[in-house]
């Protein structure tokens, strides 16, 4: 057993995963009543993983009656198939492999192209942290294009198009037969949801810049996802150590974690030591596309002196984290020299870190950043990787009395000027918002966006709709979230109960993404997606017949809705009692509206309102006479 | 001692507030850095307490620099003002009572007009349960009508409408400082926020019927508030034992947890036994309006049979809960014969207890309620106490499929008919609203209210904007919530966690308050509340100067900020320090601000601008001549 410290804490985050299935090991347990289904496309090797819910009988006079199971899109990846033996030190299969090698345009490398890649892996010291197996990366063959925006372009259905057209309907059938088909009538600022997702339909939108899909060719792990404001809304959980703390372990175990509560992609943020070894061993083990923002690490190189940042550094670490299998790189290169003087009257200043620091390398050397720069040669590395920008938004408001000010909107015209630059490349973006809005100021967010940015994918923190309540910022972002998810945000990155005042532990990135979880599907139900009301219909009506046990399966969180309800009413027999513990047993008003229904039913219906009608008309009468008289009968 | 365990825990309850100031006592220990403070008004005793929360000094270069203190509404009542002695088995002193009886116009009785009322008195196995010091009720003498919308007709303005004007005014001066006062431009569908609350102003909406004033003339232990559009958004809290659980002292515990927290109002919900002695000590206990919903204890009273329901019982438990002080009552006269068939084909049903209740009866006996019926004798007695109607929404929607549906419509404009006849005699009236509504039809709601009700105050159950996550709802109602709130919504009544699954205890019924007073805040700013934005202002300004100990104080749980600071930096030093617990003591984006900010001061700004425009010139050409050649370089 290795003496270093961290690395105890590693393996004891490893160990914990080998235990499975065991009581602590939450994150590697089939949800309850639960299976992994996958349906297959086009091809033997395009199988897409939904979890299907089963739900129990309804018992009426007339016998049972079948409830359909419930399948819902699934972001935990091989962690919840009992079929799949983990083991975190070897890594998820890479099941885009085939796709990515048979399409003829990438080559393997000899060697890692980083240097600092290639110093890391040199270094012995560092044999007790590296992930296990170690692999080579793949790149464009020289003069090729290999981002799915290209292929799009050309006309071509991938296999990662044909898989997400699939991941995206899974529920059309339940949808057809519930009706649900022709509710669209919320869709605002001009999406266009269609019926039916088709993988030509998922084509035309990456490329035309609608959507991206974010698949590195290096992290073939991957299940593939799209992120655009016409399809399901996404959110992004962002994980990372500091300085000040917590290690790789716990960060690898963040990750499941995340991914088995619902998070599609997530942003490593770490920027303490070893950020290198804990990304790799992320990415290995992560079945959702992972971003981060190369600005941290770049900075560590240089010793956290922003000026002493350089283009060379800076360059080589997108290469670094390119060859790792990162598959959006987060990138502010819209702080213009510019735009920095509007904010020095803001009440918070610039609250990005990536903009405070290019906007510190800026004034010191009284220069545009080189993240402006050498722009284009920045797409030249994402096209030979397919990683996509997200372009950072390093002006957002930091408060409700920086919202939406001049700095802001500049910075955004400039997102927009750069997303031209990266489709002359047909690199895939999309653009980042803020951060904190008042309400009525969400839509015109999404508005500049639309208009800035020619409709490239918004992914928004939060916004934040209020600054007076750190320690429920998931609630005060949940609200903004889900009303910019539904006026067309593509993907809302949460934010935990601890943002502004800690870095978060698994309970906290939990309730983030469960708030998260919320607001996209609050926005899916608004915007009319065909597909999202199927499960609020089968939990209510579960909920309406007193099915508790399904109540709780088809809930978000099955865990914490059973744990509540075992508060108050602990015994097995209550998950069957035709009564709930608010109001106990002879006073249910969900117990008095089946005894209305069954009246209704034993009286026939059209009969009673032609009576009720009638009767009406006696009582307007009646009703008339009445009143002003109590007082004198008491 | 007593042996009654029910008794035993009444006195754990008292006991708990004994110990004052005490680590238990949470909810009578003052605020961090705070203080009571009392705005005087026209006379000596309109006192409007405030809670003051004092900033400390930003140090500058140049020596330290001021922060004003933020006052606050404070709903906490005498509980958090160390110079006032709390006895709950005394009871809070009545500040309305001068206010009350010098109006002349109401008289002491001798003794209890409800037969019930007397019944439980002369009880002797009650004595012990009962709250202490017998008062006689007051009534408007014969002829008279005590409603504040009665003396706002007639052009009074009342103690009460002069102390309300005060507590909406707090911030004003801090708003002008701030320039806040312009900030107008989010008031949705016709809201009217005036720059400066006047007694005048809360007259003419009152009289208008445009808001309330709830303040029985038996409880003048209360606190003035008012619930309108034009005025800051109102939350409140349900409290209330079962049948299944929970005692009188734990219902008071959280009657003062709720208010502490920041509840405008208490509705006591309670089923079990006891109901009548539970809400007497709550009521004497309590600073806020107390709501109730007297079809509960009606239906008790007739074990449990919806259909033996009368008029002259359900009379009595008006009677009965006026005298005793009740605020405002919630009663389901909308629920016609004819609407309850529009319901069958719901996925849920009816899910209101009280619509459910009447429901059941009309059919049983196959009438009109007597609610509707008997409707202008409930005004009798509503103005006689001045009793404001919460009309109950009984056929609101219990799922995400059955809103903005026929039935809930129909009701709704029954219950504006119902308002004009309130109106009529001058009682005032809020409305009650769903319920579950995905987030496009939330609009449509609000403005459905305001066109069949003749803008009576709204007052909605959350939204939930999603049915899927049950143990969470107080997070998908706050979206709805919000929402509504902004659009006009002038009461939001709270959502807990275990809405759906059990009975809230303490913790959450923080969480329920919290995830409200998020919701009113965040509607407050978006409506353009002059007063809203100083404490967001103050409390960002506090965070970006590291003014740790102001950020907690300032926010709505200073408890769980700094608990979840401690979590990562637990030293006192870090309170203080330079740097947040997210980046590190090398990696702070407020830091770097501030080295951004400096540089800016010592370039002389303006000068920069210049510079920084003649750069831009040059750059722009450079930036052209960039790109495309990067990966012959590697």
């Amino acid at each position: 057993m290795s003496s270093n410290p961290e690395l105890q804490q590693t393996f004891a985050g490893i160990a914990r995963h080998e235990r499975k299935p065991s009581v602590d090991a939450k994150a590697v347990q089939a949800f309850p009543n639960s299976r992994k289904i996958h349906v297959q496309g086009s091809r033997d090797d395009i199988r897409v993983p939904m979890r299907e819910i089963r739900c129990s009988d309804t018992p009426t006079a007339s016998g049972s009656e079948k409830n359909s199971p419930v399948t819902v899109y699934d972001t935990s990846g091989p962690y919840t198939d009992p079929a799949v033996a983990i083991d975190i030190r070897r890594g998820l299969d890479g099941i885009r492999d085939n796709w990515i090698s048979e399409r003829g345009d990438t080559e393997q490398l000899d060697a890692l192209t980083s240097v600092y890649g290639r110093r890391r892996l040199n270094d012995g010291k560092l044999a007790e942290l590296r992930f296990g197996p170690q692999r080579l990366p793949r790149r464009a063959m020289e003069g090729r294009n290999v981002t799915q925006m290209h292929y799009a372009r050309q006309g071509i259905i991938t296999p990662e198009m044909e898989f997400i057209a699939i991941r995206e309907n899974q529920r059309l059938d339940e949808c057809r037969e519930q009706g649900l088909l022709k509710r669209h009538e919320g869709q605002p600022l001009g999406a266009r949801l269609p019926a039916e997702i088709t993988p030509e339909f998922v084509r035309s939108e990456v490329a035309a810049g609608r959507a991206i899909i974010p698949a590195n060719i290096n992290h073939p792990e991957t299940e593939p996802m799209i992120i655009g404001r016409n399809f399901l809304v996404k959110i992004n959980a962002n994980i990372g150590n500091s300085a000040v703390t917590s290690s790789i372990g716990e960060e690898v175990e963040k990750m499941t974690w995340a991914t088995r509560w619902g998070a599609d992609t997530v942003m490593d943020l770490s920027t303490g030591r070893n950020i290198h070894e804990t990304r790799e061993w992320i990415i290995r083990n992560s079945p959702v596309p992972i971003g981060t923002v190369p600005i941290y690490q770049a900075l560590e190189k240089v010793d956290g002196k922003a000026e002493e940042l350089t283009w060379e550094i800076y360059r080589d670490t997108l290469i670094e984290q390119a060859e790792q299998g990162v598959d959006y790189f987060t990138i502010h290169a819209g702080v213009r020299l510019a735009y920095i003087p509007l904010t020095a009257d803001r009440v918070t200043g610039i609250v990005s870190r990536g903009g405070s620091i290019m906007a510190k390398w800026c004034l010191a050397h009284h220069r545009e950043s080189f993240l402006y720069t050498r722009f284009e040669e920045i797409c030249e590395i994402m096209k030979a990787y397919d990683v996509a920008f997200s372009l950072g938004d390093g002006l957002r408001p930091g408060s409700i009395a920086d919202a939406c000010d001049a700095a802001q909107y500049a910075e955004l015209e400039t997102l927009g000027e750069l997303t031209q630059t990266a489709w002359k490349h047909d690199v895939q973006v999309m653009i980042e918002g803020p951060g904190h809005v008042p309400m009525h100021l969400v839509r015109e967010n999404m508005e500049k966006e639309l208009a800035s940015c020619a409709e490239a994918p918004f992914y928004t923190l939060g916004p934040l709709t209020t600054d007076i309540a750190p320690g429920y910022d998931h609630i005060t972002s949940a609200i903004g979230a889900a009303m910019i998810g539904w006026y067309g945000t593509a993907m809302l990155c949460y934010v935990t109960p601890k943002e502004h005042l800690g870095l978060p532990d698994k309970d906290d990135v939990k309730d983030g993404i469960i708030a998260y979880k919320i607001a996209a599907h609050a926005a899916d139900l608004a915007k009319g997606h065909p597909a999202a009301q199927v499960r609020d219909n089968a939990l209510s009506k579960a909920r309406f017949e007193f099915r508790w046990e399904d109540q709780f399966n088809l809930s978000l969180d099955p865990d914490k809705a059973r744990e509540f309800h075992d508060e108050t009413l602990p015994k097995q027999a209550h998950k069957v009692a035709h009564f709930c513990s608010m109001c106990g047993p002879n006073f249910c008003s969900m117990k008095i509206t089946q005894d209305v229904r069954d009246y209704a039913k034993q009286q026939g219906l059209e009969n009673m309102k032609e009576v009720i009608s009638k009767g009406l008309d006696d009582k307007a009468q009646e009703f008339s006479r009445h009143g002003g008289e109590i007082y004198s009968k008491i």
